[in-house]
């Protein structure tokens, strides 16, 4: 199989998610229009990216819920664990401590980073935060792959730069500001502004 | 001119963000290709977003920064200020409540609302902190519009059912979890997992 499309990743992402939903809940066979209504999607959608990788339900039974788990598993997810690291202990590096501590995935945040003297040598949800001066020497040693920017807009850019010349292949930015990054690394930005201001254009068009 | 497609508005809010931070540094002109390398779409898409709302830059000079932020603002922003609330003061729902503190805009929040009796009464960023007991009454009284979602996955589809109830017309929901509305609600999800497998997905791909 080729590698599947930016988008189809994404969404098997995000059936998977809600896959695991439906696995807790005992049920163990869903239709494809069950997993459309979940996430938003058309059920065609659904069918389409599910054919894409190579997988087929029964016409009265649907997918069976275990075995669509452990094929997405298999292409989305690295053999080995993927290490990732979080710069910028704020309440939305927190956050995002939190919710990955004991969640059910092949990514592991092992390091967090903070200029600020009261946070390094602490540790939250188990992790330990560093002085981001450690940042290189730490990254190395702990054979980190991802960065997860959640500074102010100010330092993104340099934390990105430090991340980069540090051997990091993919980096998500949550800082409220762009960051630029050489072509050979990955690149995720969200900023919540935009998400907020098209809510509130729908809101106002009503 | 007619409503511009959901894409495009994501974009113009996207653009005027580049130009605020832009005219911060005092620049007064602006090219679409400058814009473009800040947030990393084509330039054809930039002069196509642009020329869509009307507006034509010079040869030489480009883009008037004030001009073009202005001219956003009259589309995408409301009128009046559209008031806002966030339902969970955990750390991601504190993370947005700080972003927003003191950001030129026409979005406001307004309220906050948690179940825990130790936030209740407190107020965050100055905004205060009601029970969620109280989120009919104070949406109602308050002319709240839209609502954030912050609260544990568990909480997350009874949280949209009382948003919407109340009253409200949009939500943008940051729960581990996808909830469903009604059609005349507007709804945006996002969630970190998705961001972090996809950057993940790419770095083993290496």
């Amino acid at each position: 199989m080729r590698t599947p499309p930016h988008k189809t990743i994404e969404r098997l992402s995000q059936y998977r998610r809600a896959l695991l939903m439906v696995h807790d809940s005992d049920k163990t066979h869903i239709f494809s229009h069950e997993i459309a209504k979940i996430i938003h999607i058309t059920p065609v959608q659904v069918r389409r990216d599910i054919m894409l990788i190579g997988y087929t339900g029964t016409l009265r039974k649907g997918y069976n819920v275990k075995e669509l788990i452990d094929l997405i598993g298999d292409i989305i997810d690295s053999d080995t664990m993927i290490r990732v690291c979080v710069v910028g202990v704020g309440n939305l590096g927190r956050a995002i401590i939190n919710y990955f501590s004991g969640k059910r995935t092949k990514l592991s945040i092992v390091a967090v980073f903070d200029s600020n003297a009261d946070k390094v040598g602490k540790k939250y949800s188990g992790i330990p935060c560093h002085d981001i001066a450690e940042l290189d020497e730490v990254i190395r040693q702990e054979d980190i792959k991802v960065g997860i920017i959640t500074v102010p807009a100010d330092q993104a850019q340099i934390t990105a730069d430090r991340l980069v010349k540090a051997g990091i292949n993919g980096i998500l930015n949550y800082a409220p500001k762009s960051v630029l990054v050489p072509r050979d690394v990955h690149l995720e930005e969200y900023d919540m502004i935009t998400s907020l201001e098209k809510v509130a254009f729908y809101v106002k068009s009503d």
